[in-house]
This record gives structure tokens, sequence and C-alpha cells, in this order.
């Protein structure tokens, strides 16, 4: 049996304190959900947010293969006609073809909140609905804080859902939206609910109490065949139901339908990383199924142990989710990864090549001074080919300065043997130009690549402003996308370490191999 | 009805990958479980790690007034009787009046991992237990692997624990070892398991399909009325049931008697922080109950709302588990929010006050140029106050310069009137020393204040080294932890902004009021 997957992560997500997501970014996100395979991807609340409806805009320069763009927005206002409400109008000028309307369902909001009359509630969303289905849109109907809701007053929380069918509405989801409830109320009232209504219903949990996992769960278990979360279970207050928790506990181990198959499901591990990272979020390394060490092994347990009886010791093989099983004390995880990119690369090094120790020896110390490749394979790349005798950097930074204050930055470097001078709107942009003043005589393909992205952490002990800085860049060059660490004390330090990194590894693709790599992201 | 709680933090919490407790912590978290009221504490594992054995030892000059220290260890090794058994002597050592032992469920487990015969295995666990009960200690056998056992061999799984029964053990425990299960299997296999024993049935869940505290839940809802877990959720891979979600779940929606009484709940927050200080964890602000953020409210509209009816917005009253309410000064927030933090502070403002208007809008036009004020409401703060000329900054930083390579890193401000200079391990550093070496002279209570995070990101449109960065950086001063925000295409004068910003909110806060805002995070 199938069941729907109805994305939030642009627009509930978007509402968690501390996280805001860049247009580009979710753009980004967009189309990775669409690869994932999710059915809608809900962008946004045009009517509420100016910026939601500028990423409505930007999408339409994107073709979804499977997925369709959602927009959020509430129930007419009282007093207002359909016609005449702008949030409706937002939701229609976005140019989607799916609304999901959010109404009220709990009496004492209606009440106490809306101030109308129970009936007048029922005519907002009756009209509401009408009215985006008169204008050729499939209607989702999110019935807020439906759960309690129905503990207060099942007749009236009944009646609005029901209300709902009757306008049109596509399918029906019922929100636990204070999260407050626990999985056999839910399991209990989805079911009732189900029995009552024709179309689909749906339900969207939030994480209160703790279930919003089990709590979606036990609502497709009552009959529900649309679920609603977000990647990371990202959201208001302490989040909604994990997507990547929620669907492979539908797939693996209860044998729905969800997405279009289960190599959809392996996509799972890195969009979790990416709407971390954009998110300005670390990604949590206990997160069930996707997180670092949700498959590892502590010491003492030998690899061939749980290889030979992995189902006595992993809930899944971690495969399948895109994750690895980690052995906490051993480094093979760790180079067969990098073998399988050297390898990718052209490299074929044997796995006994004492080089290849070595190399690895120097990244694992490297990360205990706080680097981390996680995120940027390709300077892990460039250490691993630099320790082998492999390859030398193209491009040489000897030397650097920058003077900085309120008004100017300036930066001066010599770059295999040619000085650079630039000046720049900071003083990472002017270290940027000064080098690539130098470099772009030396290496015209350089001109090509644009820091795609730049973000900074302290990644170890935090020792105020005395404190290492780890910094991350992501470049694109129109064919490949790659990213890099620096780490220091100083941040121009670091930033000048993963900008050059950056540069020589495009340099070492491009000059030692320029068919494999296109449209790989390390 | 009650139910026990034995914390496992101390040991299945500690085996969690990337998580030790110092000896000293160790104490200390025993002691605040202790008050907290949990029933046992299981305080480690002796027979398998010398440190465990130190922990009892200490253990032994401090008396507890609630909870009872527990010890872990295996059931006895095959072909070695129960009085030869090290493990178990181990135990006894250890002075404990109670011993929670493991054994197997799993007929895969005896078959394969332990290679023992079925019927050995139950000689085992019956040995084991008889040996401890003639010793005088209480028992709480751990059934591991028993869920997926009793779905492979429901007989076998019943004659392990009934064996437990028989040899006289106090309470069984039905673990779910690998976290493989759903809420609705649990409380199946729960249910089934309860009617077959006359001793009390437990539950000990993990976490690995994201619903270990449902499955505790629906396990207690089952008949369990004894439940396992840690604080915050550690233990192996992806953590085991969170206490400080179970607890409150089983006392303020189902009405159970647990811990000694609804005061108690009070102090899970504190609890929680100390136990992640101990791990050397960050907080997770997005953890049910007990998170920063678990009932902030983002949205404007929401606020008034909130104010009005809170049961409508909250599924419990923060207070209860010693956290609190929180605005979050956001771009979809109205003057609601700004206007709580004020009040706060002691500055009584009007909602109709025309300056207020005026610094809302300042705010707004600042978050559209990339600020953000969710994680940082005292710069939010201090611009209101600024805008609404109730406040002048009485740290005025006049001028900067920064000079840097990669060997030094050199900065001059004029702060007041007054010069200072300092060289850094990095440029910001630099300046941070600078500026603070012309400011705690004029206000030495600024030696107080920790930079305890420091984070950059593009918050726009990415263009390159070009791009406008965003910094945040949070303070602390042993009493106060605050955050504030700087925004700039120059790292180092965002940076400079942020840093400002911190030292002179700490300074308003401590001349205009010091009373009302200890203990409070902004």
């Amino acid at each position: 049996m199938r069941v729907e997957v109805l994305d939030t992560t642009l627009r509930d997500g978007a509402q968690m304190t501390g996280v805001s997501f860049t247009l580009n970014d979710k753009v980004r996100i967009a189309l990775m959900l669409d690869d994932l395979g999710v059915d809608y991807i809900e962008g946004g609340w045009p009517g509420s947010n100016p910026k939601d409806a500028e990423f409505f805009k930007a999408m339409r320069n994107y073709s979804l293969s499977h997925a369709k763009l959602a927009a959020f927005g509430m129930t007419r206002r009282k007093g207002v006609s359909a016609k005449d409400d702008l949030n409706l109008a937002a939701i229609l000028d976005s140019g989607v073809e799916v609304a999901v309307l959010v109404g009220k369902s709990w009496i004492l909001h209606v009440r106490e909140v809306l101030r109308v009359s129970p009936e007048d509630n029922l005519d907002m969303v009756y009209d509401s609905i009408r009215y985006l289905k008169d204008h050729g849109l499939r209607v989702i109907f999110d019935a807020e804080h439906f759960y309690q809701g129905f503990r207060e007053d099942p007749d009236y929380a009944l009646r609005v859902v029901k209300t709902a069918e009757e306008a049109g509405a596509d399918t029906v989801v019922l929100a636990d939206t204070n999260g407050a409830m626990l999985p056999h109320e839910v399991y209990e009232i989805t079911g009732k609910v189900v029995k009552e209504l024709r179309v689909t219903v749906g339900v969207h949990m939030h994480n209160d109490s703790g279930c919003a996992v089990a709590n979606t769960i036990m609502g497709v278990l009552a009959g529900a065949r649309h679920v609603q979360g977000t990647i990371n279970g990202l959201g208001e207050r302490t989040g909604n139901a994990d997507l990547t928790q929620v669907i492979p506990n539908l797939m693996l181990k209860l044998g729905f339908k969800v997405l279009r198959g289960i190599d959809d499901l392996r996509k799972l591990k890195v969009i979790s990383r990416f709407v971390y990272e954009a998110a300005g979020l670390n990604p949590n390394p206990y997160q069930p199924y996707v997180g670092d060490y949700a498959f590892s092994h502590k010491a003492g347990l030998h690899v061939d142990g749980v290889s030979k009886v992995t189902k006595a010791y992993e809930h899944i093989d971690p495969e399948l989710i895109g994750n690895t099983r980690r052995f906490v004390v051993s480094e093979l995880a760790g180079s067969s990864n990098i073998l399988v990119y050297l390898k990718d690369l052209g490299f074929n090094i044997s796995k006994e090549d004492p080089r290849l120790r070595r190399a690895l020896e120097r990244i694992k110390d490297l990360e205990n001074r706080g680097y981390s490749f996680d995120l940027a394979p390709a300077s892990a790349i460039l250490i691993a080919l630099r320790e082998m005798g492999l390859y030398n950097d193209m491009l040489r930074v000897e030397y650097w300065k920058v003077v900085s204050d309120d008004d100017m930055h300036v930066a001066i470097v010599k770059v295999n043997g040619e000085l650079g001078v630039a000046e720049g709107v900071g003083p990472v942009h002017a270290i940027d130009k000064a080098l690539r003043s130098v470099a772009s005589k030396l290496f015209p393909e350089l001109n090509n690549v644009k820091l795609t992205d730049y973000r900074v952490i302290i990644p170890g002990e935090v020792k105020g402003t005395e404190s290492v800085v780890r910094v991350l860049m992501e470049f694109d060059d129109g064919r490949t996308r790659w990213r890099t660490v620096g780490v220091s004390t100083s941040i121009i330090k670091a930033s000048v370490e993963a900008l050059s990194d950056g540069l020589n590894y495009i340099l070492m693709i491009r000059n030692h191999n320029t068919t494999k790599v296109n449209n790989t992201t390390y």
C-alpha cells in the first residue's frame, strides 16, 4: 500500500528558531527533495512572507521530475470573501498546482483566537477550499490542532474535516500542532476519522512529547495514507516528524510503498547532511538511520563477527539509507572511503600500499586538530595525493598580508613567485582577488571557478576569539561542485588554506582527468 | 499507579560514542539523580570496567535519600559456575544492594554469539540470578534483544523470562537492544509477557527507529511498571529512551505516579543541562520539554495568541519541568515579541508608542540586509533601545585597523577616545584583545565576560568572497548568557560589530537593572 509524502522543510522547517534558509539553498533543497522522490514539496507561505513568494518565482526556472510544489496558506479571514482574501490570492499568484490550506478544528481556537462563531469557521473552511478548487488547484486541507480539538469536542472537529471534504479537498490532514499527543491516542482518533471520510487522510505531527515519528507511524497504521514532515525533523519549537526516520520505518519495517522505490532511500543521508548545512545547524551524529554513529559498533566487537551476523546487531542494513557501518576503533571505514574517491579520480591505489596508511594517518592527525573532511572530501583527496607523492600543488601561495579597517581592505599575495595586490570589500575578498589576479594569468580555466558557499565554525574547545576556527568553502565551475576546508586560529589563514585548496583541487582534476568527474560533488 | 524509574546514564549512557564522564562528574550526576527522585541509579559495569568499580567505591562516601545504586553485569559465562564467575563477583564486590543482570533471550544470539545450547543459556540465567539472590541482592533481569527474540521464537523468549522469575528475579525487563521495534509491536508483545509473569515487568528501549520514548510509553500502557532510560537519551548508537521525555509524558499526560511527586519534575531542565556539560555535548535547544526552544514562539500573531490562551499553544506549562516560555524575534514577528523582552528588562513601553514602530522598522530593515535576530535577541534589544533613545552605547569603537599575515596579527582600536593595541593568534583575537585592553580599564566587570561561541555564514545571495557574511557570537559572564550578531562584507567588521554589541549589552544590563535578568538567556 502506498503512502504519500509531503515535505515541509522549507515552510514548517524554516520556522524553527535559529533556522533560516537562503533563497539559493531553498532551491537546492527543493531539487534534492524532488530527486529523493517525495510527492509534495511545501515551499513556503507566500501570503505571509515575501521571501517565500520569491522562492516560487525562482522555481519556475526548474522542472521537477516527480514532486509537485505546494504553497501554504490560511483559510480566508473573517468578514472577507475568498476572492478578496490576500492570503488566498498569494497562493494563486505563486503559480503552484497544489495548495496546503490550514484551518481551525479546535473549538477553543475558533472561539478564543479567531473569535468567530463555530458556523462562521465552517464557512471560512468551505469557501476557501471551494475557491482554490474552482481555480483548478489540488487542495490539501490541514486541520490545525485536530487531535486536541477532537479530545475537547469530537463532533465539531469532525464537522470541520467533513466540511473540507464537501468543499472538495483532495486530502484531509490531521495535525497535532502543539505536539501534545501520545501514540495510542493518535491511533484511536485517526482510526475514527478515517472511517468517517472518503478522501485520503494524512497526519502532521510535532515532536513536543518526543513522539512525532511514532505518532506518524501510528497514524498510518490507523489508516492515514499521507504523511507530512521535514528533513531532520526541523520545525517550530521541538520540530516536526523527521522524514529521515518516518520514511525508512514505513518502507523497511512496515512494507509500505513510499517514494518511487527502495533505491531512493539511499539519498537520505546526503539530503540530511545538506539540510543541516543549509540551516546552519550541526548534524546530529546520534540521529536514527542517518547519523554518523547510527550504526557504530563499540570497541571489542570484531568486524568479522558483526559482518557474519549483522542482523544480530543492526536493526537494518545501513547501506539501504546511504549510511555506513562504523567501528569505533577501526580506520577500515576511512581507508575504503578514500580509496573509492581516489579510484573515482582515476588513481588506482592498492589497499595494501604503505603510502595509503601514511596518508590516512595524516588525515586522522588533522581531524584531531579540528579538520573535518565529511563535508570537504576535496581537501582530504589533496592531502592524500600530496602525502603519497602523487600530486604537487600547481598553485603555491608563498606569502600573504592583509591590511584591513572600517573603510578599506587590501591584500598582497605572492603566488608561484609572482606578486599580486588587490582591494576588496572584506579581507577574504581582497585575498581572493589578489590571489586570482596572479593565478588566472597562469591558469585561465580558473576564471570559471565561483565560490558558492562559505561557512565558519569553532570545531573544538571554545576559547573566545583565540579559538581554532574551521572554514568550509564550496566552489563551482559550472561542471563540478567541490568543497574544501581550512583550520587555524586566524580566520584569514584558514580562508587562504581553503581557497588555495579549492583552486588546486580543480586544477588537479582538469589536468589529471577531464572525463570522470563531471557533475560529481566532492 | 506507580511506575519505577531506573536511570542508566552512567552505564548505557556512558557507552555512547564520544561520551566519557570523569569520576567526579559521575558522582555529581548520581547525586542529582537521587535528588530528582529516580528509584534506581545504574552506576556502571564493575566486571567490565575498572573505572566503574572506582565509582561504586567513591559512592560509599555518600548516602542517597531515595534512589538505590545498582551494578550491571552479564549472566555467568558458559562452563563456569556462578560462584567462580568474575563478572558476578565484581557485582558483589561493588557493595550495591541491587544488581541489573543481562541475559540472552533471542535464540539467534544464543546460537550464533554465545554458541551454547538453548538449555545451557536457561541454566546460565537461572544460576546467575539465584547466586545473587542468595547473596541478598535485589535482582533486575534485563532480557537482551527480547522483542526481536520474541518475534523469531516467542516460546523460547518466554521460557527465558519465566526462568528468571523462577530463579527469584524481582523485576524482568524486556529490552529492545537494537532499537528495532515500532510502538504497536511493543504494545502487543509487552502485553503478552505481562500476562505470563507475576513479577514486575519493565522496558528498556533504544532509539534506532526514532521511537524509544514512544515505545517506553506503549510498554507502560501494556502493563510494564518499570522503565529504564537515560538523561537526554544518551546511549549506544542513537541512544536510549530519554527520561526527560518519558517521565513528564507518564506523569503529566497519563497520570502515573513517578518519582516522588510533581515537584521533582522541575529539576529536569537543570539535570539535563548538567549531563550535557559533563558528557562534553552541546545541549539540544530543540529537545522536547527541556530544550531552550521547547516553548519558543516565533510568529508575531502567535505571541498575541499565547498570552491570551496558553493552553491553545502549549502542550504543557513549561514551568512544570523547570523550563520557560520564550518569544523569538524574527522577520515573522510583530511588535509583541520585542515588547516582552523589553518588559523583562524593566522598560515599560506602550504598544502604541510611535518609537516602537520606528524601532521595529529598523529591525525589519536590518533583517532584509542579512541580520537574523532569532539567535541574537541581545542585538535586537540594543537596536530597539538605541532607536527609541533609551540607551547610548557605553562602549564606542571609534576606529580599528588590522594587519595580518601568515605569522602575525596586530590590531589597533580607538575606544571612547583611547587607543589600544594588541597582537593575537588571529585578526579577530587581536581586535578582541585590543578592544578589551581599553574597555576593561573603563569597565572592570567586562573581565568576567567570555566568548562561548562564534559562527559565520553567508545569509543571502552568494557572491563568492564578496558575499555579505553574518557573524553570531555567544557570551557568558557566569550569570547570564547572551548572543549578538554582526553583518558585513568584511568578516572582521562583522566581528567587531557583534563583539562591541556583546560588551555593550551586558554593560546595559548590569547598569540598568541587576536583579531581573540573572540566569536568563538572550
